[in-house]
């Protein structure tokens, strides 16, 4: 299913981030890091919420916004239940939809705020997604504190959190079309393997979306996929040649941008709901409002297993949402 | 954030429950019923993702459509992670959106579909929901074969799936507008209280949806809640009074009509996603089509909490999204 937008836009956006991200090579380009995983709060789950919050509050204050001006927040997390989000919309009291494609998450609200702002439902829409390492991997797989090693192909869940404020009034930002995923499951078992899971999605994703608008796969200047990690990276190329005959040639991975994975200790990279709008809210914006990048393709992926499925040995399903965004200079 | 509608029907609708649902007064007016929880799979989860998914191919084969046919699947349930749905997803292959909001979800879905489809953005849509008692329990609170004794303010999770195709066509049922929900929180910390936990929540949709549209109360032949119960009922009835004036004369509760509350063990009454929409789909549309009600507000109600969340001691939040329902003889 692919939607064409004449009448949304990305008017504002923040970003804030964990230590982890602070030390990354994009540090610069993040409106706020912390230098530790707890923000003040008590726990990693309050943090999670604290984060997402806080992020809203300076979105907010970046367009001179109260959340009583704000028609609509659509929010999802990693957290059981998404309560990293529905506390946050507790505290923020403005109409929320929950919504959950595990990594993938972010395009997701992108997709269901700008249908119901091309067609004049609403008048504007705050969409955010978060995630918090800590958290992630006590709920997934192991308290931190047992540092049980783990294979070189596990990502790395990603501390921050994403908030875009969307309208139909006219900036820098468009959001011109986007294609939803249609769960994938190629039979992998491995939730160490998130990027060979999740590549078979994308490569459907990315194929449909330039099937619907009839498109070549060179009119978008960048490919960015989510989180698929060094080796999920490798596989999708492969894949998209192989099952489509299309050549990757001008993409990216914002798992592989947002650190360096060469001296950081994050195995293949990142990942997490907050991986890909963290880079492209900030870095690639940046590119974007400088006219080095004009058309950019947004692939958000998400492994939507939970921990009981991973047990129950249960193959892993994944997702990819896609969103086509365009620098209006 | 209140919708009108004008080209939005339920053409059908299908409903599939687990045993507790088949000795309840509703069980003539369900498609089918299970008379053990495990369907034919290994594990309550896998069982769960089969009631849903079969909901979903009954669905098609009462309006003689394959999957192929249908633009967007919307499903949301209570599992961690929503597997239930992404699991059922990933058989459809139909492209989904994932949603949480707890018993809330049914509306929600019904909500992002009807405004797509209101837009002309979609042909048509499949809104999906599941809940199942066993794998609920396991999750929530304890594996049921410990036995425990529970509070009677406790309410008792449904087991069963229900689907509803939407489109533009015209048809009986009309989705004639609808509210989203605000997430409330005035500090309950029981997860044994879900009545009183989310009372306040429906009270604000209510009162947002009928000040919204300029409507008094009984413009409505019915008001539905989703899954109080007994006891959630009457302090919903309390509030609502107090709160805002408004006497809820005309007005029931699912979680109250799908069990035999004086016979069956149940405690209190139904809830999960599924209550609602099974009560709404089978009964309360039979009503309809027999013209003895027209207009029905049906408001679905969930509690935002996780395992995690109440375990830190955390109150829990709720929320409440209201769809109104016309008969269209």
């Amino acid at each position: 299913m692919t939607f064409k937008y004449d009448n949304v836009y990305i008017n504002e956006v923040s970003t804030i981030t964990g230590p982890y991200e602070k030390k990354g090579p994009l540090s610069n380009y993040f409106d706020k890091s912390y230098d530790d995983f707890y923000f003040g709060k008590n726990t990693w789950e309050e943090a999670e919420s604290k984060i997402l919050e806080d992020s809203v509050d300076l979105l907010l204050n970046k367009i001179s916004k109260t959340k009583f001006d704000i028609d609509l927040f659509i929010s999802g997390d990693l957290l059981n239940q998404i309560t990293a989000s529905n506390f946050a919309a507790n505290n923020l009291k403005i109409p929320y939809l929950g919504i959950y494609s595990a990594c993938a998450s972010s395009v997701e609200g992108l997709i269901i705020a700008s249908n119901m702002l091309e067609a004049n439902q609403i008048k504007n829409c705050i969409c955010s997604v978060s995630s918090h390492n800590n958290a992630a991997e006590k709920q997934f797989r192991y308290p931190v504190e047992y540092g049980g090693p783990k294979p070189k192909t596990t990502t790395f869940t990603t501390t921050g959190a994403a908030s875009a404020y969307l309208s139909r009034e006219k900036s820098k930002i468009k959001v011109e079309s986007a294609t939803i995923g249609i769960v994938n499951d190629l039979g992998i078992k491995d939730a160490y393997q998130m990027g060979a899971v999740m590549a078979p999605a994308i490569a459907d994703t990315i194929n449909r979306h330039l099937k619907d608008l009839k498109r070549d796969i060179n009119y978008y200047d960048i490919i960015l996929s989510g989180d698929l990690g060094i080796y999920g990276k490798a596989i999708l190329k492969d894949y998209m040649k192989i099952e489509y005959g299309i050549e990757l040639n001008k993409y990216e991975d914002t798992a592989c941008m947002i650190y360096d994975l060469d001296k950081q200790p994050v195995y293949s990279g990142g990942s997490g709901p907050a991986c890909a709008p963290l880079v492209t809210y900030s870095y690639i914006f940046d590119l974007m409002k400088k006219k080095k990048l004009t058309k950019v393709l947004l692939v958000a992926t998400g492994s939507l297993h939970s921990t009981t499925s991973v047990n129950e040995k249960r193959s892993i399903p994944s997702i990819a949402h896609a969103i086509s965004l365009e620098a209006i200079i």
